[in-house]
């Protein structure tokens, strides 16, 4: 099972976990995937923490117990999902923005993707500590993703003091705009489009 | 009043009203305003077109017949935010660039804005055509805003062939990346910088 095609991988441990495939393992894969297809089926607002518990056959109290809520299951499904998407090294900045470009445009492709990313943000909207997840997440996730631009520089691909940070975010954020904001089909030449105007403007200076 | 500050502007025409301050288009200025109160107030999972007709001192069935639903009166309340938002023209595109996302930026200011921009979002999800109505808002206000760029092209500023719907893209998506799914914070400096990365960008031609 792969988390590309949104199955929650089986055989992964929970966070922390020192016990792969061990029965909290077991749980929090029950619970994500149990959320996952009730995001998928477009069920958003009546989503509670016993459907979920009898979906995925645990207790609702071990839910509780462990996400607090809805909202928490729903970010820790977000975060599982998105931590996935393989971050390459082809020793070419623009091929590396594309390919990394290419994983985040999968992850959305699906309606049922793109219904878990609009719930993701209702959840930080009314879960208090919500965005602070998304906030430590993300900027994780960044520091991770910014090798790719800090092996270019490396290279003399682009100006030593690129700041990584702002390329990554120059190639992600029009995907997530169009997807939430805009509305305007992204397209199948969206992650060569978007991976050439980063790596351009990359080398052109314009994030030192 | 002005709709920067968060009023809606008691004096405006509602969309196609030929009469400006007529009845309609005070219950349109009032039923908004009702909107923007309970959202600024972070009430979202209960508004209601009950609750949102009495604040409004309306009645229910004019809300109904008029924007159909809860969410009907949140995208227009939205259209009729980001609508105002000014197109400077100063001679330079990173001038330009630079305070039409101070105002972008000034609509987001607040918690109660920001909280507007979340149920937007859970509205188009939910509601059947929210889509369609975010992204034909979206193009047309693209198009308005284009005429920068194609302003900076006729002065020799960016290259001829510079696509002006992706620099406004590139120089929009980072706010609402932010905003919605990273939860970094923009800082005072997010325009002047925002701008500078897009228009250094677009003189490098990045955009052609």
């Amino acid at each position: 099972m792969t988390t590309r095609g949104w199955k929650v991988a089986r055989q992964r441990p929970a966070h922390g976990s020192v016990r792969p495939g061990g029965r909290t393992a077991r749980t929090r894969t029950a619970v994500l995937e149990a959320a996952l297809e009730e995001l998928g089926a477009g069920r958003y607002g009546g989503l509670t923490v016993e459907r979920l518990a009898s979906r995925a056959g645990v207790h609702a109290t071990t839910v509780r117990r462990r996400w607090g809520s809805v909202h928490g299951v729903v970010l820790d499904l977000f975060d599982h999902v998105v931590e996935d998407v393989a971050v390459p090294d082809t020793g070419s900045l623009q091929e590396d923005l594309r390919l990394l470009l290419q994983g985040v445009l999968a992850l959305y492709d699906s309606p049922g993707n793109r219904n878990l990313l609009a719930r993701m943000i209702e959840a930080v909207a009314e879960h208090p500590g919500g965005a602070e997840v998304m906030r430590d997440f993300f900027a994780a996730r960044t520091r991770q993703v910014a090798v790719l631009v800090e092996r270019a520089a490396a290279r003399g691909e682009v100006p030593r003091g690129t700041r990584a940070a702002e390329v990554v975010e120059s190639l992600c954020a029009p995907v997530y705009y169009r997807l939430l904001v805009t509305h305007q089909p992204l397209g199948p030449g969206a992650a060569d489009r978007l991976a050439a105007i980063t790596s351009r403007a990359a080398r052109a200076g314009a994030f030192t």
